[in-house]
């Protein structure tokens, strides 16, 4: 059964294998499509991955041997869900695969405006060797303890974000469209 | 009773008040305090507070109205407290004034290597609005997630740091010369 891939590129640059894949369909891989040759690309395919690449309601109407269509992404906006459900195609996202890194990701943020390791990094050898004190800065250093962190959302990112907020001290304050448990 | 501030300005760049030791005692403070100033500023007081200011042995025998050293700091090199306990001098050190931001600036440190945010969010102007995919990176992307995060020392600070790394999913390790309980 043929799996195609229209823009493996950004899940994939290289340092990921697509073997599994090859182990259950006849797996063909396509950095990027342009919306033009998407049904050329994808005709044969019973099975058919995207990331970015849109499946609008005539896309899938040309492509009548599409039976799977796999989001290699959280949102699924670039799919028309109508129009394959009319047809019975089944559409998967991946919910959950960044958990984990966007958590970190918000505290990355959070830590360059907060401390600027980066920027007092690159001045060292010049401003601090020349500091008349042992202690230099070049901004504001904010301490997060006993400050209160606002979150939007409390889903999976928001729990994860949570509990790095608590280890560092922080007050957590949550606001979220579904009951809180 | 006069107190003698030797070198303030670290502690106290402007952002706090040294108001309540002037309601103990008769405050004089100096920003900085060359070595050969040392004696004449402090000759007349009981109470001497350093930071980063050396007191060595013959400056302490140099200053007969010494009853109490504070050192602002975690570190008390800087005082001969062989020779202050000689004289019955008793020095004080701020051993936990920093646990909470050092724990943080750790963190910082270590994301700063595994997302570099500020170097991403300098370019996103340029780069990322040129770029042929949504993702955009300018350096691999570290996930801490699943990682092993080394502790050398499993006092306050290692278990604040270890705290954080736990709630980033990190295995901890750590090595302390006494018994980790």
């Amino acid at each position: 059964m043929k799996l195609v891939v229209l823009d493996g590129y950004t899940l994939n640059p290289g340092d990921l294998s697509w073997d599994k894949l090859r182990g259950v369909a006849e797996v063909e891989i396509f950095d990027r499509t342009p919306p033009e040759e998407v049904i050329a690309r994808a005709k044969d395919a019973p099975l058919v991955l995207t990331n970015k690449v849109k499946l609008p309601a005539a896309t899938i109407e040309a492509l009548p041997e599409l039976r799977y269509i796999g989001v290699l992404a959280t949102g699924y906006d670039v799919v028309d869900v109508t129009a394959a459900k009319q047809r019975g195609i089944p559409v998967s996202n991946v919910p959950g695969y960044g958990t984990a890194s966007v958590a970190q990701h918000v505290l990355a943020l959070l830590l360059e405006m907060t401390n600027g390791a980066g920027r007092h990094g690159r001045v060292v050898p010049t401003k601090w060797s020349q500091s008349v004190d042992f202690c230099f800065y070049e901004q504001p250093l904010t301490e997060l303890e006993g400050k209160t962190l606002g979150i939007l959302g409390y889903g999976a990112i928001g729990r994860a974000v949570a509990a790095v907020g608590r280890a560092l001290g922080m007050e957590i304050m949550v606001h979220s469209r579904s009951p809180v448990v």
